[in-house]
């Protein structure tokens, strides 16, 4: 297996490894076939042509990631909300699929640094973040297959993001839940914020939450509101899951 | 195997035994959990709650069979036609899954036969059929996981329904295309159609082509058109295959 391995890294290019070690990072698990995911980002700018004339690009791979991320998070859904009928699974499916919610996906893994194109990465739209996104899980699908998609989308979307609280409405603010946690228990906290530029050049903010000098939590978003809220849900998980414990 | 099998049967009473083997022919592989079937064609007018006082009806699973249904089709699409684009393969699936071919599907299975309600099965619109067709996929699903739904449909969606020349609009009419090929290989062929009621009294149609004195196909359907159709296309694809082999 070790052997196999150390062929396929020879035969491999350097930038090729590169990518394909990034790639292993993003997925949790180990790609088969590489160039699945060379063409999820792929851009039609690209003009590049397979052996039978058809155009290698992300945008068909968008169609199938968007139908195995609809099913995964439907599944998903169906178990978590025992009790919500169709008309309610349908809108909290919505509110996580949105174009909003899967551009943010996409940037906070900063896949447009991995786009092949011949438009300069800043001249596209903000929705490029959510179609690579979208197209990477085709290609997942398309490399490992449908249980990997799951793996996938429960690691990227659902732990981090999929709060059901939340996306009800129940829960406006975590920040808010943390500061008034810590005021009740006395207890002391910072948020510390910089800003930290990703190598595309990509504006991005960084929030380090410490409550009694202990760093709890650490989260990076386009938005200085969005990093906070991000890290106070992971410490407000954190803690609950610390309370479940006891 | 067989022990268990037998004390399973023992169990299970002869209702049930019914609804198994019948359910079993319908899918082409043995269910496990039978609850979840049974679940799948329970009309809301029964009233059922399960111990934590959830409504059971398939409502739900119609969401999860629906969305199992998409990524199934848009997978197929993808492999089908490769150089289909996001725009092309979006439209074909729209017709796949359309609300009057899943009524069609439902029918075809005759599914209503096994519908639980208060409401007589009559009263349904034509809906029930596309509804309980969904929420059966939704079933195997959670019986199964994703590659049996994989399997059931490919079964009885893809392999007798799914004609990417027909849904192009390409092929108007089988029974034309049986018809001209007749004339032109000087063969004599003949519609025998019949009415032929299920026994939910549903008022059904059946047709026997034969060309030169043997029955090359048969088929149901809602109408004598539609029966004439799907009896010709299957002729149709009978006779392209003998073509492929010589």
């Amino acid at each position: 297996m070790n052997i196999i391995k150390k062929i396929f890294s020879k035969s491999r290019s350097q930038e090729d490894g590169i990518f394909f070690d990034t790639i292993q990072k993003i997925l949790g698990f180990q790609p088969v076939s590489i160039d699945f995911y060379k063409k999820a980002f792929t851009h039609r700018s690209s003009n590049k042509l397979d052996e039978q004339g058809n155009a290698i690009n992300y945008e068909r791979l968008e169609f199938l990631g968007d139908a195995m991320l609809s099913a995964v998070i439907a599944a998903h859904l169906f178990n978590k909300a025992p009790n919500g009928d169709e008309g309610y699974l349908t809108k909290m499916r919505s509110k996580i699929v949105s174009r909003e919610h899967l551009n943010e996906l996409g940037k906070d893994l900063n896949l447009v640094r991995f786009v092949e194109s011949k438009v300069p990465v800043q001249h596209f739209g903000e929705n490029i973040h959510g179609n690579i996104f979208e197209s990477l899980v085709g290609a997942i699908y398309l490399d490992r297959g449908y249980a990997f998609c799951e793996k996938f989308i429960q690691k990227r979307v659902i732990t981090p993001y999929v709060d059901i609280a939340r996306l009800e409405g129940k829960v406006i603010s975590y920040k808010s839940l943390v500061i008034e946690w810590c005021q009740k228990e006395k207890r002391i906290f910072h948020y510390d914020i910089f800003e930290d530029n990703g190598i595309d050049g990509q504006r991005l903010f960084g929030v380090k939450l410490s409550i009694d000098d202990k760093v709890i939590a650490r989260a990076r978003a386009t938005s200085k509101k969005k990093a906070e809220e991000k890290a106070s849900q992971r410490a407000y998980f954190a803690f609950q899951e610390k309370i479940d414990k006891k």
